[in-house]
């Protein structure tokens, strides 16, 4: 469960029910016209299950994988990593993921020295089909393992892309098992689709309760039974020339990877320019609480007033880890935590943070998690999917394309041309 | 050694010699009367290995030490970290650092689970010596260890603080080896102090390379023969208004950590009211490349205009790894690529990429790394913490405290007590 706390009169202030309105009617026919086909991944992607135990009964190899390698960058691997931080400290079926995502030489050449080619299993991932820095990786890993791919070594590989892809047709070619993700589903709004729904379950992950909790989300949205989600739209698109930066501040280092996720988000989709032709956007920063605390907080509460906060805390860490009850000699001004559990201590330290925040007049609101597990990871997925939706129908842009980063590739191309 | 590649015309034109000749008064002043310690510690820290080397003597435990354990947080941990990670891709010794910084109870236990007490030795940093986080886990250590302090156990543990502080007088009354760090050099600024060179040198670092890096380019800078910092320090005080955010863009996975120690440095320094009792600072940002080509690349290029972008790359990877020269029947447009190492694509990338940020008439610029060397680091970290400086003294505020982070720790004592 995902229980809402926000400074209710500053929120509500903001509320305009012409532009809520608006927005809500912009995200209905998304939806309905299957224009945007995010909102019903929770639904179709419970075909791809079903798909998969087929396939795990047709692949011998599966149930001697440990290890399931994903081959993508940007939404091919942010949200799959996004979820298996959250969740794996909980998982004890020894199977682990592994991500190649950059073009660094040194950190693909650390990432292959983890692996062995019997014990592993490589899922190729990209939309278009031909991201450069996947499908170089992709032939370093073919030619490192020595991967054959006219015999059983074929049974290794997995591709996720746009069905008629030249990735797509690369593996009708050889017999890849392939799987396609809806043409309505762009990248980043991609995680509940094959591309991060295929690793995660492979990984052994309960994906069906990671779907059923965006699911519920997502109902519950378009039920109009979530107002937390509309006021807070409404005052960030309101209050956007002030606050241009919106800080994601997570109290658990399980949602670093989380927070990548919403800085890919919320950057590429409403950074954009408009239908009047005017460049927008907001700046998405994401923080791990304790620890930036120590860095990036001093700024909030003393530098320029342009930002927003939003906390995450985790209610429940399912972990009894506590402070000793030990008081050493000139330490012993420490001692008033003796005895807490270092889950009572963070979450104090997020809540003091917060008012320090609220102290200096600035909008802060949290968003608590029960526990770490599939069902509350889905509903959170969907709520910053629906909230960078619901903003990006405000600022009046696509929300769902990416023509700015075009340029570079061509400039690259160029280069080794 | 460091190269400079800027847009010299935009850089030039915003040059102010009244401003820039203040503001290099201001930093020589805080060097030559001692007031700000940072500037000295690449000669003043030569004595530090000294210690070491007499106390790697007079304890035999240190031979048989293959972790070396960091309990600290904000200033006391990422410098160290972040050289760590510029660094271990080459190290060999078997020696491994961790870092306790959080105090996430998974995270700690997590770290624990990876260590031993027979191979470990236990370094707890605080400058004050009182830090809730940091003391709270030295306690569950020595807890969860057995650790008895009236033992030979002492000999596994160091304490880095203040002279006179309470983690001091602990230190001495039990016999617990202390090194302390100078009073006048602030945790942000204390990478090259005891805080960060202890560590890294009984993780077996060339720590003297390290300094001499940082001591090379300080020298440069006060012989005024670094000219590029001069001109990039008033730039961003001079378009601060406009260009309210900095994006540090490294690419190199390597330099994900020293991209968080930035972020500390540059938001906690410059984030402050002002002595006209203004609100100012400057928002940093740090990406890693390519990576967050297909992330927060869209905001840069088609979002506000408000960011200046500096590239890190780094020209030698020292990693021969190479894109096989393998064509993939229906990929072969892919193949303009092959036979290319990963060190000429990534670093095509990055130049790919700022010509398109240049090409959208952003401020850009770059450092060039010839290696991931010891150095370098020490160049690299030496140039932001004299620019951190330079744009401090412009703002006209106090560089070096941080009084806006005091508020929570007050609020949090009072949950507690």
């Amino acid at each position: 469960m995902l229980k809402f706390t926000e400074n209710q009169s500053l929120f509500a202030n903001a509320f305009d029910d012409t532009l809520v309105n608006n927005a809500f009617e912009v995200l209905k026919e998304e939806k309905s016209s299957d224009r945007v086909g995010y909102y019903n991944l929770p639904s179709t992607s419970l075909e791809i299950i079903e798909a998969l135990k087929v396939y795990e009964k047709s692949n011998e190899l599966l149930s001697t994988i440990k290890n399931i390698v994903v081959i993508g960058i940007g939404g091919s691997s942010l949200g799959a990593k996004a979820v298996d931080s959250m969740l794996k400290h909980k998982k004890q079926n020894g199977k682990k993921l592994f991500f190649f995502e950059n073009s660094d030489p040194v950190n693909i050449a650390n990432t292959l020295n983890c692996l062995d080619k019997e014990n592993s299993l490589f899922i190729v991932i990209s939309k278009s089909g031909g991201t450069i820095e996947t499908i170089s990786t992709f032939k370093t890993i073919l030619h490192h393992f020595d991967i054959d791919l006219q015999s059983d070594d074929a049974k290794r590989l997995i591709a996720i892309t746009d069905n008629g892809s030249i990735l797509s047709q690369f593996a009708s070619e050889f017999n890849i098992k392939e799987f396609n993700l809806p043409l309505n589903v762009g990248g980043r709004f991609s995680v509940l689709s094959s591309v991060g729904i295929i690793p995660l379950y492979l990984a052994g992950y309960d994906v069906e309760t990671l779907l059923n909790g965006a699911k519920e989300f997502e109902q519950s949205f378009f039920n109009t039974e979530s107002k937390e989600i509309l006021e807070k739209a409404c005052f960030i698109y309101k209050n956007r020339e002030q606050y241009r930066t919106n800080v994601l501040f997570a109290y658990s280092n399980s949602l670093e990877d989380f927070s990548k996720w919403f800085v890919q988000l919320w950057g590429e989709s409403l950074g954009k320019i408009d239908k009047d032709n005017n460049k927008v956007g907001l700046t998405p920063i994401g923080l791990t609480g304790a620890v930036d605390q120590h860095s990036f907080l001093q700024l909030i509460i003393e530098g320029p007033e342009d930002k927003t906060v939003t906390f995450i805390n985790v209610e429940d860490f399912e972990n009894e880890l506590s402070i000793p009850d030990m008081s050493l000699k000139h330490l012993e001004k420490t001692d008033f935590i003796n005895g807490k559990s270092f889950n009572e201590l963070i979450n104090a330290q997020c809540d003091a943070t917060m008012q320090s925040i609220e102290d200096t007049n600035l909008p802060a609101d949290k968003i608590t998690i029960s526990r770490l597990d599939e069902s509350n990871c889905g509903a959170l997925i969907m709520y910053y999917e629906i909230l960078t939706s619901l903003v990006g129908a405000m600022l009046n842009v696509n929300t769902y394309n990416q023509p700015g980063v075009e340029l570079g590739k061509v400039i690259l191309d160029k280069k080794f041309k």
